[in-house]
C-alpha cells in the first residue's frame, strides 16, 4: 500500500538524519519538545475534548475515559518524562574494547541505533510523547500508531514535538503519527521490512497476538505477566507477608503484579493463617489447592491444570510445594517468563532459583513490583520483553540500539 | 503438522535438560563427540557414498559435488572443530553486575540459553557437526534442517553426536536431524512459535527470503556481502593496494570478498594504473564510471544506478568520487550492510568512517576478508547477520545467548 510505504520511507529518511546527531544537539531538541508541551496546552486539551466527546458517545468504560483523559498537569507531567529522558545516558556511539588480535587488529564495538521503531498502541495518548523521546534520545525514527480513540489528541502531541524538531533542523517524520487508523494501512505497515526495523505493541493479549501474526518484521513479545511468589522452608516470613501484600495489593492491573503464591509445606503453618488474615481484609479472593484452601474462609478450590491465570485484580491463586523442586515445577509449567520471585534466607537457595528459573526477571526477597525499567535502572522503559530475541524484560534505550564491529589495522591482509 | 510440532516439542524438552548442564558437562560431551567422530568413520562415509551416487545421478555441479564429499581427513577436521569449540569459553551463566539501587536491590544480568535453535542449510554436512556443537556448548537445543543431497551424511553424522550424547545423559533430541527434507514439514517447523526460539537459515538469498517469508520465528537473516573499500586521499597506497587485491582475489565466492572499489579523485591518477595491471594480471573482470575505465584496458562503462552487484568472482565495480562525502552516499546507497573498508591515514576520516557507516563490520586499513567470526575473536561462527535486531554481524556463542535480570534484595516493597 503506498500510503504505508511513504510513511516508512519518509520515517526511514528522518532516521538517517538523527543517527548523526550528538547527544547534545538530541538533548536540544528534547528539552525544545518538553517545553514547548508546557506552552501548548491550549491545542492538545482541545483535540483531547475531541476525543473525549467521541469517547463518552461510543460508551467507553470509566477507566479508559481516564486513560484517555489530558489535562494541564498530565501535560506537563508528559513535558517532565520528556526532560528526564534527556538527562539519560545516551547509549549511542558508545566504543568498547573488545580485543587486540595476535595479528594486531584492533576490534571494538560501537552502538547505534536500529533505524525505525514502529509503536502499535491503544488508547494512551502519553504513549506518543514517551516513545517519541525514547526513540529520538536513542537515534531513532518512531512511526507511532495509536488507536482511533485517542487520535486527535496524539496528533496534538505530535504537531508540538514536530515543531521542536523541525525548528532544530530534524525533519517531522522523524516522529510520525499515522493519521488513519484503518487496519489495511496497519496491515501494509507491518510489511514494510525494508524501512521499519522494529514492532512493538503496547496493549492487550489480542493485539499483540494480532501483531506477532501479522507483522513481517520483528516484534517485541510481551503477552502476560503470570508472576509467582516462591516462600521457601528457610524463609523469613516477616519480609514473605510485606513482599506477598505489596506484590499482590499495591496495584493490580498491572503485568509484574503477583498472580500466584507457592508455599513450602513446611511454613504453611505458620504462614498462611497471617496471609488469610489480611487478604480478607483487603478483599483479596483466593483460588487454591486443597492444603491451603483449609486456611482461607471462602477459597476456591483448583484443579492441578488450571493454574497459571493473569487475574489483574485482587486475586490469587495460593499453592503447598512439597520442596525446592516443586516451586521450580510449578513455575516452569504455569509461569510466563514476565518475572519470579523467591523469599529466603538460604543464600544458596535464593542463588539456585535465580540461576535455574526461565524469566526476564528473577528476584530474591524483593517485590515483583520492582520489576520494571525505572526500578531497574534503565531510566526509562518502551516496553516489556518476555521473547528472548533481541532483549529479555524491561527494554530502556539500550534496547533499541544495537552494536556493530569497528575494526582497526595498520594494512593487515589476510594469507 | 503434528509431526514438526512432535521435532520442535522433543527438542525443547532436551534443551531445558541443556540449560541445566554446567560448562564441564559440556564439554565432556563435546569432546566424546569428537572422539566418536574420529573412531567411526565408516558409517560417514558410507553413507555420503549414497548422497554423493545421488547427487551424480541428479547432476549436481562439481562444486556442489566437492562441497557434499566427506573423506577421512574432512571428518577428523569436524572432529577439531568440535574440541575447538570445547576450548572456547563458555557465556551460560555469566553474572555481571549492574547496580546498586538507592534501595538497596542489587540489579546484575546473567547470561542464558535462547532454547532452540532451527539450522535450514542446504548442501554441506559438515554445519551438521559444527551447529550441533556450537548449540550444545551455548546450551541450545538445535533442529537442523539440511538440503536433501547431504541428508543421509548428516544423518549418519548426527546419530555419531547423539551417541556421545545419551552416554552422558543428554537427550538425543538435543540435536535432532529432520530426516525428511519435505517443504511441508519445513513450513511446518516455521510457525512452531512455541518451541523454537530462533532461524538461522544459511544458503543463497533465495532460500533466506523462502525463510523469512514463511516463518513465524525471529530469522538471522543474512542476504549478501556488497562490500566497499574506500581509498582516501590520504591512503597509504601501498596499504590500500595489498587489501584491495587480497579482499578481491584472495577469495572470491564469499560474502566477505570486495565487490566495489571507489578512488578518491585526487589519488585515481596514482592508484588506478597500478591497479589496472594487477587486474589484468589476475584476470579481474572490472566495471566502472568512465573517469575510472580510462585506466583499464577492458573495463565495461557502468550507470550511476547499476552499482551494488555480489559478483562472486573475479570482477570488481571501480567508481571515482569527489570526496569523502561521496564515498559515504555511495556506501549508503548500494552497501549491503555487511563490510565496509577505508583506507586512510588520516585518523580522522578513519573515524569519521567508523562512525557513520551503517554496517555490521566496519574497517580502517584492514582486508574485508578478516570480516568473520573467527578473524574477529569470537572463536567460531553460527552465521552472520546483515539485520540488526538481536545480533549485527559474525554471530559466534555469545550471539546464541540472551541476558535476563536478576535482582537480589533484603525485603524490599515498593512504595
Amino acid at each position: 500500500m503506498a500510503k504505508a510505504q511513504a510513511y516508512a520511507q519518509k520515517a526511514a529518511q528522518a532516521a538517517k538524519v538523527l543517527a548523526t546527531l550528538s547527544t547534545a544537539q538530541k538533548n536540544q531538541v528534547l528539552k525544545a519538545m518538553a517545553q514547548k508541551l508546557r506552552q501548548q496546552h491550549q491545542p492538545i486539551l482541545k483535540a483531547n475534548e475531541t476525543d473525549m466527546a467521541n469517547g463518552r458517545d461510543k460508551g467507553l468504560s470509566e477507566a479508559m475515559l481516564d486513560r484517555l483523559l489530558l489535562t494541564g498537569p498530565r501535560i506537563d507531567a508528559m513535558a517532565d518524562a520528556i526532560d528526564f529522558i534527556a538527562g539519560l545516558e545516551d547509549p549511542v556511539g558508545k566504543l568498547r574494547p573488545v580485543e587486540t588480535r595476535p595479528n594486531g587488529l584492533r576490534i571494538e564495538k560501537m552502538r547505534i541505533p536500529l533505524g525505525v521503531v514502529c509503536m502499535i498502541y491503544e488508547a494512551r495518548p502519553n504513549v506518543t510523547a514517551d516513545a517519541g523521546a525514547l526513540c529520538l534520545k536513542s537515534g531513532n525514527g518512531v512511526i507511532l500508531r495509536g488507536g482511533r480513540e485517542a487520535l486527535q489528541s496524539s496528533l496534538a502531541i505530535a504537531a508540538v514535538l514536530q515543531q521542536a524538531l523541525v525548528e532544530n533542523g530534524v525533519p517531522a517524520e522523524a516522529i510520525t503519527v499515522v493519521d488513519d487508523p484503518d487496519r489495511e494501512l496497519l496491515l501494509a505497515l507491518l510489511k514494510q521490512t525494508d524501512h521499519i526495523d522494529l514492532v512493538i505493541p503496547r496493549g492487550g493479549e489480542g493485539l499483540i497476538r494480532f501483531v506477532t501474526e501479522q507483522s513481517r518484521i520483528p516484534v517485541i513479545q510481551h503477552f502476560k505477566g503470570v508472576c509467582h511468589l516462591y516462600v521457601d522452608k528457610d524463609a523469613d516470613l516477616d519480609k514473605a507477608f510485606d513482599i506477598l501484600i505489596n506484590g499482590k495489593t499495591q496495584r493490580t492491573g498491572v503485568c509484574n503484579a503477583l498472580e500466584g503464591l507457592l508455599v513450602h509445606q513446611d511454613v504453611a503453618p505458620a504462614f498462611l493463617p497471617r496471609v488469610a488474615k489480611a487478604f480478607a481484609d483487603k478483599g483479596v479472593r483466593v483460588h487454591g489447592d486443597p492444603a491451603s484452601c483449609v486456611y482461607f474462609d471462602k477459597a476456591e478450590p483448583m484443579g492441578d491444570d488450571d493454574y497459571g491465570q493473569e487475574y489483574l485484580a485482587l486475586e490469587i491463586a495460593v499453592r503447598q510445594v512439597a520442596d525446592f523442586e516443586g516451586a521450580i515445577a510449578h513455575i516452569d509449567r504455569f509461569g510466563s517468563q514476565h518475572t519470579e520471585v523467591i523469599v529466603t534466607e538460604n543464600a544458596q537457595a535464593a542463588a539456585d532459583f535465580q540461576r535455574r528459573v526461565d524469566a526476564a526477571v528473577v528476584m530474591a526477597n524483593a517485590s515483583s513490583r520492582f520489576s520494571d525499567g525505572g526500578e531497574l535502572g534503565l531510566g526509562a522503559e518502551i516496553g516489556i520483553s518476555t521473547s528472548k530475541l533481541h532483549a529479555y524484560g524491561p527494554m530502556g534505550l539500550e534496547a533499541l540500539t544495537t552494536e556493530k564491529f569497528v575494526v582497526t589495522g595498520v594494512g593487515q591482509v589476510r594469507e
